[in-house]
């Protein structure tokens, strides 16, 4: 077990009708609030009266800025710390997924600095401080409620890049599953296969010596796996969604990675698609981790079959190691499938023009830098190349 | 899955050397600290000296307070409070195990307040603040480094009582696995104990539909199992001395009980065993627990038939639960018996010429009151007096 630093001050509020006490939870930290939101689907559903008035009952004073789309972007940050800095704003009230959350996260940090935020992203300034960020969950997928993560789009150079830091982990995150009832099939999809992902980027390892946080990694893919198919059943399902939404944060609080080197290389690979394509970050997840477990396992048999085991079930042919990482790999597969997402870059509208540029610019290549990727198997732009042809 | 309010800010600081980083750590917290602690095993082992010059280094004033004792005593807490208000103390830094944090959160909230700090553990009185609570741990066991729990004795009434404010979450918790070679087999067997407890406190749940949480208290306690025993092979095993640690810490920071409803018959009827007896909670508990087990099993045979296959690891006759659970929990106190630790309230040295007053005294009966304990099953006074026989 390698030392480490864990910090989750995150408080989660979790459960039926939780959103209605956003105003009474968040009293105690402001007086004026920016709400923050996507697209038009929180006033449709009436959420966005429930925020509205949960705020004026408790005479919380707002302004708004909605229009947050799925990979946020840097303008519409640029418009926020405006808004917040004209407006004397002195929290940000997120309510929508991963993208109304990161979104908020970097207004909540450019307030404070003079230039452009950007230079966080793109120069990994340090802060020391950022205003404090409140959460209406509507989207279980990125664990940016509990993370102190937030991933931007620059839209005119047409980059993406993430930038952590303690200082954004939220105040307060308010998780009703009920909320995630009206969420269409693609979107719980994707969400589903960006919550796996933050646990294989961690599970993934040579760390040795770590039986907790494996054991608890593997539990909280079994959940997800034996729970996210009940919701294309049923996307009513209160209790499969309670398990989900649950799993979602836990798989992103940073619990599930003390003490281990961790991955990201399916996650920095995929924000490259998205960069360029636009693509659902899940779903390009969901396309690149198989080829990933195909191009790397051999580098480390053990912790593959050990996944194969303990999170894919697998318990037939276990003296060929080979053969159940394999069987691991296609039931995965198979899950994905079966969630209904896409299995190759061609479904995802990516052809084969733009795999050299992709795999130079997520390892830095391409900007000149010495670059390599990933923890498990550290893999340069040539590597990414053949996982990128692996998943066409 | 019932609604939930999580909260767990503690900064944990794990690995090798950790506490030479104390003062650094809470220097921005701090000009003057309490340094509380219990005998002088902090000193024989260099641990005090490495303190002392890391608070020197960092310009951190202090003053000092020693003597805690196992179930720590309000007459240390009363003197503590008194020499936090004489020296302006803003921070106490707990040097030790359950019982030196314990205590120094008891002096941390009692400071603030102009009656008896005993009220609070007796009339449950809300705080609404504290001053900050740093930790370097030495015993893993009590879970106190991240919990905002506190037990104290009070050695005039006889009564042991907790106490539990988010306000008392610790700042920051330093954790050395090194710092534990030197325990003795008994304490490291009385502090499995109790970390397991509060594991199956929260695990053994009529509560429904929490596979998540199910999942993370059964690779937790299987994580302490398969450890544990390698301490008393070899109490210098850095690896399996991280696993114990960490778990400790999993164990009672919440995130397990989330969604449940939570049990903690056995830690009532412990209590009153140290209370009345002075026993090792560690030692009480797991005395207690196997009889708690067989007294109750059959009010939720489906639960402990989970914890006999998914815990105890019991693989055969499934279709037969009474044996099953049997199985099950003749394995636990062979675990026990492994670890050294006693089977009987006999080996703690309790005969019968107490029980009934102290099940009238944990339930409330004696103290005129109407009460019962526990979750899973509710026990009134009568009941806890046949576990204790069962415990004889």
């Amino acid at each position: 077990m390698l030392n480490f630093d864990m910090y989750m001050p995150a408080r989660i509020v979790f459960g039926a009708d939780t959103e209605k006490k956003i105003g009474e939870l968040i009293k105690p930290y402001t007086k004026k609030v920016l709400l923050h939101y996507g697209g038009g689907s929180i006033k449709r559903t009436g959420l966005y009266d429930t925020v509205v008035k949960s705020l004026s009952d408790n005479n919380i004073d707002f302004v708004e800025l909605g229009g947050v789309v799925p990979n946020p972007r840097l303008s519409l940050v640029h418009e926020g710390i405006k808004l917040c800095r004209d407006e004397n704003v002195d929290l940000i009230l997120a309510v929508g997924g991963g993208s109304a959350i990161d979104s908020a996260k970097a207004i909540a940090m450019g307030v404070y600095y003079d230039g452009d935020v950007w230079d966080m992203y793109e120069k990994r300034l340090p802060i020391n401080k950022a205003l404090p960020v409140a959460i209406i969950l509507t989207i279980p997928a990125a664990g940016s409620e509990s993370s102190g993560d937030t991933v931007i789009s620059n839209e005119e150079t047409g980059r993406k890049y993430g930038y952590g830091s303690p200082h954004l982990r939220p105040l307060i995150s308010v998780m009703n599953p009920e909320l995630f009832f009206t969420l269409p099939k693609n979107q719980i999809a994707n969400g589903v296969a960006d919550m796996m992902s933050h646990i294989f980027e961690r599970y993934f390892t040579n760390t040795v010596n770590v039986d907790l946080t494996d054991g608890l990694c593997e539990t909280t893919l079994r959940t997800i796996i034996s729970n996210a198919p009940k919701l294309l059943e049923n996307p009513e399902d209160y209790n499969a969604w309670a398990e989900i939404g649950f799993a979602g944060t836990v798989a992103h609080n940073g619990l599930l990675g003390m003490g281990r080197e961790q991955d990201w290389a399916c996650h920095n690979m995929e924000h490259e698609l998205s960069a360029a394509y636009d693509v659902a970050h899940g779903a390009g997840l969901a396309v690149l981790t198989p080829a990933w477990m195909k191009y790397v396992y051999k580098d480390n048999i053990e912790m593959f079959a050990q996944f194969a085991i303990n999170v894919m079930g697998v318990s037939k042919g276990l003296r060929d190691k080979e053969a159940l990482v394999n069987e691991a790999i296609a039931r995965l597969q198979e899950f994905y499938r079966r969630m209904g997402l896409p299995q190759t870059l061609e479904e995802l509208g990516i052809d084969d023009s733009r795999l050299e540029e992709m795999a130079q610019k997520c390892t830095g290549f391409y900007y000149k830098q010495e670059g390599k990727i990933g923890g498990l198997k550290k893999l340069d732009w040539q590597d990414v190349l053949k996982i990128y042809k692996l998943a066409q």
